[in-house]
């Protein structure tokens, strides 16, 4: 089944917000081996999303529109579906009654304007919103079926998932046409995208089912792997299979999989092993630390992350020599190892880790460029402490820092 | 002029990248009065690119295709622009060179496949790229400007910015449509949209020249004013005075414009005031130090952030009573201005800010739920403790942690 996703909105087209809609939804509707074709951004302009629409009916079968569902009068995504597809509207007597409901909860009178919300087109099936005032609709017409969701992701992609997902795969059932397929992506870390594919280049070359497509993205690779098949299981099977496969190549370079991030393979890491940590940071200014305790339930690992910025935080906090840091500057070796040895005496953690560079664009010298970042870790039978020269952005500088740190950690767990 | 932006990359069909570049491309194109009537995401695939290229050259003056320049089979984009221009592609001694010296530098041998990104439709003006193996290439054609980017945002922008736009402004030039368009947002804090949209009503009633747009983004809303003239002054002039207009009614809800973030708003307070802090965080895992040192300068006010996330920490380090923390729960008001004063004494700090609360999943007790938070703020002569019940996800409720906690400060900066 061909999908064409349409975002509507004169704010994702002026670039004032980023399409996350298109991308939620095409991702929801991979595993139903549903194929997004094309994606289409256009304003809130009638005659214009008109004609995007009848478009889309001649090249897809499903049609999925998001935005212009508000009660203002820009908001014309539903009219315009109707008026394509000579649809009456009607008023829906449950949603009229949400809205009278939505609005005393909030103490706000309802303006007549938000009544519009409650029209719909003849036939169309309503899906419900939690959390705003328009409902998502879903219609079918000479054998498409086309469904308009509000534009906020927050009150998207709820519908998406709990209602539009479910009723989609009962009419692929319907129709005979649901296709098992998976995707499954391996995270690389340590090696670039060429040193990758030189590796696996035998798996590459001779990819069929499922296919294997790596991706440079942010400073790790991804192996994204694909299959279809007849049933989940087979198709289960042959993305385990490949992934064996792969796996045996790349051993613990791979150090998760879909949506793992770094961050969670270190704290699998740290909880098998029982360690505790704690941080202190200067350059990457808690982003480390923010990382680390993304993760539900790192309290369990996570005793301190101090972010010494100042010198003499580094001093009083830490208890690093003022005289040390006077000697070699704080951008040095020494001092990321003291930081590192400081927080985790105070802390009494299994391991510490001190970070501190020149995040920038200030602060650099001759000897000492933008970027050049020292990371050390120390444990009670390991040290090490390397040098690092970051390119980039304040940002990246911060983001390049904390993940180095993570990697550092990653493979010190990973070997010990 | 209209621009349509049309992006080629399966990756971006199946949802697994987001379409940043559309976002940006279209942010550049504003000031220079060109507006972006579509957009449009198609895969690796020839004959779909092909189709979706030629509309484009009906309905649009100016097409960007960004992707698709690898040199790999599945790298579509400039041999099919090539085709339905019905142009050759031929070599270009210059890109040849600097592939050469690229792949030298690296010390990698260079594929014969590679060869492939110095070809050029014929009568193309290169575009540079020091970030990667793949030009730019800009092509005029029957009236139309095509322009063909590379894919990664790291390439494609830097690339837009110095060389696509000013190429871009001096076409417009030549053909007498340079408009001046500009666009100014005026970013609120601690209002709703209702509240703005009812406090400004008259203001949004008569709207014609700039146009206002209020639009909800994250916690704050955000209004974006878009003028047109026949001069820079001139529009910068209406901007200016409507700008003023909607200040004098809303005031300090008012906290920045444009891209300056509610963290920058706050560091400028504290660069006025010459005042220092030190932060102690435990929900909120470093998320507000991170923010606050995302200010280039900002070890001019930013002392330490200590993210004292076990109860040992809060004793240990910022000389919390254990017996207090048994006695009220670290989730409390007490601990929470025991923090801020703690962290406050400690880094001998102008201002101490405490955040401690529920970040979730887990941890939750019938009488303290997921989401409640306590901050605290301490200085020589004023304190404040504030209780919030966030809701959503764990990084939501970090989210909103860290920007209640800026707004804490930037209402005691402005006020006090």
């Amino acid at each position: 089944m061909r999908c064409e996703i349409i975002s509507v909105g004169t704010e994702l087209l002026m670039g004032q917000i980023t399409n996350t809609n298109a991308r939620d939804i095409a991702r929801e509707l991979l595993p139903l081996g549903v194929g997004v074709y094309y994606q289409t951004v256009v304003g809130d302009n009638g005659p214009r999303l008109a004609a995007v629409f009848e478009q889309a009916l001649k090249r897809a079968e499903l049609i999925i529109l998001t935005g212009g569902l508000g009660p203002t009068d820009d908001d014309l995504t539903c009219e315009t579906v109707a008026e394509v597809l000579e649809l009456p509207l009607e008023k829906s007597s449950i949603w009229e009654e949400k809205l009278k409901e939505f609005f005393s909860r909030f103490k706000r009178p309802m303006a007549e304007i938000n009544m519009k919300q409650a029209m719909i087109p003849r036939g169309g099936t309503l899906l419900l919103n939690d959390r705003g005032t328009a409902p998502g609709i879903m219609l079918e017409h000479q054998g498409k079926i086309i469904i308009l969701l509000p534009g906020p992701p927050r009150e998207m992609l709820p519908m998406l998932k709990a209602q539009v997902i479910p009723l989609l795969r009962e009419k692929l059932l319907e129709k005979g046409s649901l296709a098992v397929l998976r995707s499954k992506v391996l995270r690389v870390i340590g090696l670039g995208e060429s040193v990758v594919a030189e590796m696996i280049r035998p798996l590459l070359e001779e990819q069929t089912n499922p296919t294997i497509a790596p991706l440079a993205k942010g400073w790790e690779v991804h192996l994204r792997l694909t299959a279809h098949g007849s049933s989940e299981e087979e198709v289960e099977e042959l993305l385990a299979s490949k992934a064996g496969e792969i796996k045996k190549v790349l051993g613990h370079y791979i150090y998760g999989e879909d949506e793992e991030e770094l961050e969670l393979a270190v704290a699998r890491l740290l909880w098998q092993s029982g360690k505790t940590i704690a941080l202190a940071e200067s350059c990457s200014g808690g982003l480390l630390c923010h990382r680390l305790t993304n993760i539900p339930d790192s309290s369990r690992y996570m005793l301190a992350g101090l972010v010494t910025y100042s010198n003499e935080a580094k001093a009083n906090i830490l208890g690093i020599d003022p005289a040390l840091i006077a000697r070699v500057g704080a951008v040095s070796p020494e001092v990321a190892e003291a930081m590192a040895s400081g927080v985790r005496r105070l802390c009494r953690a299994d391991i510490g880790v001190g970070i501190t560079g020149i995040a920038g664009p200030g602060g650099a010298t001759p000897q000492k460029p933008v970027g050049l970042t020292y990371i050390a870790l120390e444990t009670d039978d390991f040290n090490i402490c390397r040098r690092y020269e970051f390119w980039g952005s304040r940002l990246d500088v911060k983001e390049r820092a904390s993940q180095s740190a993570l990697y550092m950690l990653y493979r010190y767990l990973i070997e010990k």
